[in-house]
């Protein structure tokens, strides 16, 4: 059952990558839905180069897989407005991705330079400069993330209904990504505090926002299911972030597909890291801890002795027994649907939480 | 009569001004309207607060007004959408400007610290986090310009039209803000491509799409004026900036508000500068100008010797001259809207051309 639900996926990934390519295309076409602007200079349309190539590393797009589910909830018939509302929110991804590389200060993303390190390759002697490209280069997918919905020949209110979503869901996004560098500042946050990250960073974008944009799409008010759709997508992001965060600590690089330990490198309390500072250590293994959390020199020697006492401390299970029962919960909250909603649909997002989840890399 | 239009912009502009600071309280009001997010922490309230002050320290407010005299081109009756669309404009204003500010390094703005350079006093430590935290503000402005416009109760046909406005003068600005950081580089650019970024950074959020929103909100279809409505902006966008580029070089400090010179110690190829580099310039004038052109420690004598050069050559009234006749064609181009459209608003749109612009600081 989850193979036939991985096979949906990969299927709409595969015809979103191939629409979302034809998108940068337009942008630049006289013929139509081209930006206005670019022709005059080399900078936009370098810009227009590195979003293209950023965004179409996109990876699984769960994000579109779940608009397009959502909306096969309602209906089999083909949708109007889908394929635009999945392109605005892969757009609102490479926007908040670009961002978050400028406040990472990350070289890497998604298997290539990321757009602030591909400037500061260009421009090595104008650092400003470089920043500023970035910056931009952001602000430009974030405007583009909107305009694709407002500029559709969908009917107005459909249109206004989508973009009002993506919106809010940016402003939301911004919000949590403040509470995200909060975390990080002062004593161990209460785990209360992560929750509230991982809704407003990750989960309101990443599964809300595409539920209700598919049923928006498709001619159904997600506002009478307000509230069990929130639970799903709750459950469903704390899960797969307390599974995202497990991984990093305790995780098979090979499988990973990158070094281990970041979070605790970059002192970001992630769940598993908040874990460990909360259990009741002693006096030598707090001693570890303190040293490796925020070291961006912690060695793999250091990070075998912090696993060591995750899982003295029973950590590491804890962590992903949590992510199993939040995974369960929003299985069982979708499994409700079936008495309202499409079969294939309803079991895909059942089958969902129990794959394993990793970040947007 | 200049008299009646500066006084029609000063009551737009303090009728404005209590409604912004309305909507910034709307936005953490649990009654209405409430960003969800901001309760969680200090972060999000403390970018609240920033955004807030910033934007209103807003100066004149010329867009606002541009928006209400549109409206008024039509229909002397109260418009709905009218205060949410100039919400809209000037939070699209405070998100370049914070931008704006990260890539200058600028460390003032309207008379107070910048928002990178207020959160660099609150983390003298961390100046990545600072950063952060600053290309933060400036996005949650960008979300919060299209939010207003699309959670209003306007009809959804019309909130759509007029989000779509701005969606798409958003990301034709970002367009221009790259052209502006590419005139920088390399030689002197020609004429056209400066008219490019004028009209791509400034002119068409500033002028063109505060006309436009005002139609719409007028529910008048701007599409059949579209030829007229540009060379108006087009060619007051022009003026507005050889003034303000002609005021940094030649203009007296008193009444600027600060000190001469920025745009040649930046080496910023405004207008006026290269008005200045293409002049025909002996060996000994070349030097002078080759030594200030992008020295930010270009003293006033070195100063006063360039104005010298400028005024051998010409270049201070060339520039005031083109200003002039630029303003002159924006005028006439609105006073023939007065067989078309109502006379007060079409007296404003002629006589704004005649007043002294200034860049919103």
């Amino acid at each position: 059952m989850i193979t036939a639900a991985l096979r949906r996926a990969a299927e709409h990934q595969r015809r979103f990558d191939a629409r979302f390519a034809a998108y940068f295309d337009t942008l630049t076409d006289p013929a139509g839905g081209a930006l206005d602007g670019p022709q005059h200079g080399r900078f936009p349309a370098r810009a227009l180069d590195l979003l293209r190539d950023m965004s179409l590393r996109g990876g699984k797009r769960l994000r579109v897989t779940v608009l397009h589910e959502a909306a096969a909830l309602v209906t089999d018939q083909p949708v109007p407005g889908l394929e635009e509302a999945a392109i605005s929110i892969e757009l609102l991804q490479t926007h908040g991705l670009i961002h978050d590389d400028i406040i990472d200060g990350s070289a890497v993303r998604r298997g290539a330079p990321s757009v602030p390190y591909a400037y500061r390759d260009e421009y090595p002697d104008r650092p400003d400069t470089a920043l500023g490209l970035a910056v931009l280069a952001g602000d430009l997918a974030a405007f583009l993330s909107l305009r694709v919905l407002l500029t559709s020949d969908l009917p107005p209110g459909r249109a206004a209904a989508m973009a009002a979503e993506q919106a809010d869901v940016g402003a939301t996004t911004v919000i949590g990504q403040f509470l995200d560098l909060e975390r990080d500042f002062g004593p161990v946050p209460d785990l209360d505090f992560l929750h509230a990250v991982t809704e407003f960073k990750t989960t309101r974008y990443s599964i809300l926002a595409p539920l209700r944009l598919g049923l928006l799409a498709a001619d159904v008010d997600p506002a009478p299911y307000d509230r069990e759709l929130r639970r799903y997508a709750t459950a469903l992001g704390i899960a797969n972030m307390l599974r995202d965060d497990w991984l990093d600590l305790f995780g098979d690089p090979a499988v990973v597909g990158k070094s281990l330990g970041s979070d605790l490198r970059s002192g970001r309390r992630s769940y598993a890291v908040r874990a460990l500072l909360a259990a009741d250590t002693d006096g030598s293994e707090r001693k570890v801890l303190d040293a490796a959390l925020g070291d961006p020199q912690c060695d793999d020697d250091t990070l075998d002795r912090v696993r060591a006492i995750a899982r003295r401390h029973g950590v590491d299970r804890s962590v992903q027994a949590d992510a199993d029962r939040y995974a369960r919960e929003a299985s069982t909250v979708a499994g409700a649907w079936r008495t309202r909603w499409r079969a294939d649909a309803v079991t895909f997002f059942e089958h969902m939480p129990a794959w394993t989840a990793a970040r947007d890399h």
